[in-house]
């Protein structure tokens, strides 16, 4: 898996499936779980996340998912322990989804420009196939909690300084293999990729068009071929080809 | 002033300053006001405003606001009626500021591609400068009403639609006049260099990094340089030389 050539001392092996560090799952307040309980566990948090794509992170309470799952507030209450818990292992569980569904089908391309594109397109099909009915988790949750300081926005800024540095450090390799200008500045084509996603997250959910996302795309794709060289075209557009193939 | 060049079937005279067509100012639960009244109202909007910015429309209750001014509830129920027109007159309080603060200096320079430059750099520096404690109010507000159908969310996309198309109209002013190429879309070109305004926003509230405005900057530059003609970019240049003097 392309991912673990970061190393372990690198920020963004945070956000690799083999990261172990789950704050909110293996807090001091939790009991250990057995394998049952992992299970009810992971049913819950994907309710949980649902419901915090719309309602925000604030309007997960204990007392409205145990409405929603038709089960106790007590029972409830034995697993996360407050609602800043349950909030954290919502956090937690919704960042393997996109790590599980973006970072690693994202990283399977080619090093470089290949894998650029890839971490776009799959965050975008992602975003395409509605896995949150609210849209993006961590794009509403920066919207929320930009504003109120806490364990819960420092890790939601982790998590969203995690994708950065995935997209910069990706360009970095494009520009080390020669696939993008030697001047470009790889943080700031990571800004402008993320910015093209995330306004095509919070266009296409306050009108309801998905033209959004094809916009999104043709920004991704403006933004990279402002920058490539032509053995940097050509992967781009291999990378593409392979994709809709 | 430029604006008034659009004509008033264009949807986007709707943003000016001349519009008169205010809802919730001009709606027929609120009675006449007097001068002295209005100003009453504007103070309170202001208010409201900074409030909405931060803990979002639906922490504007009437309550929370006579709070804050230390105003009675009964005085504010008279000025709105209710929350929803205070939610409503909130965002044409807002809208205006907009108005007055982007559009307006915006499209005083020359048509075309120093307009588009214009508009950019007005809403940029409005961001900079800390107009609302939250950040773009209706940044904000969008995320916050993308999921709850309504008057106010119709506001909200009605008033965004308004800002997208005066972008894309002043990017179409710039094709005519052979400062972008011909081919140019200006509707994704308006996307861009909404995706990347609107990201510097989100990201400088999360991280407190001024930098991610420098980074919006630039997006906007590479986004107009990469479809510029060689009149374009002397435009682009020549308009970013006079504001910087």
């Amino acid at each position: 898996m392309r991912i673990a050539v970061y190393g372990t001392t690198d920020r963004a092996a945070g956000l690799s499936e083999h990261s172990t560090t789950d704050r909110a799952i293996q807090g001091p307040r939790l009991a250990r779980t057995t394998t049952q309980g992992m299970q009810t566990r992971q049913g819950i948090l994907s309710v949980a996340a649902r419901i915090a794509s719309v309602e925000g992170l604030e309007g997960l309470t204990l007392g409205r998912l145990a409405a929603e799952l038709a089960m106790s507030k007590s029972g409830l209450f034995a697993h996360f322990g407050s609602k800043e818990e349950l909030q954290l292992a919502t956090i937690e569980h919704a960042r393997k989804i996109y790590v599980d569904q973006v970072i690693v089908p994202g990283l399977r391309h080619a090093r470089g420009m290949a894998s650029l594109y890839g971490l776009c397109n799959e965050y975008l099909g992602l975003m395409e196939g509605g896995i949150f009915p609210g849209g993006c988790f961590f794009a509403a949750a920066m919207a929320e909690f930009d504003s109120r300081p806490g364990p819960v926005r420092d890790r939601i800024a982790e998590v969203q300084r995690q994708w950065l540095d995935a997209l910069e450090r990706t360009a970095r390799d494009a520009i080390e293999r020669g696939e993008l200008q030697a001047m470009t500045d790889a943080a700031q084509l990571a800004f402008e990729l993320e910015a093209a996603m995330l306004a095509s997250n919070w266009y296409y959910h306050l009108y309801s068009e998905r033209d959004f996302f094809r916009r999104a795309r043709l920004g991704v794709q403006s933004a990279l071929e402002a920058k490539a060289t032509a053995s940097g075209k050509r992967a781009f557009q291999a990378a593409m080809t392979a994709v809709n193939d």
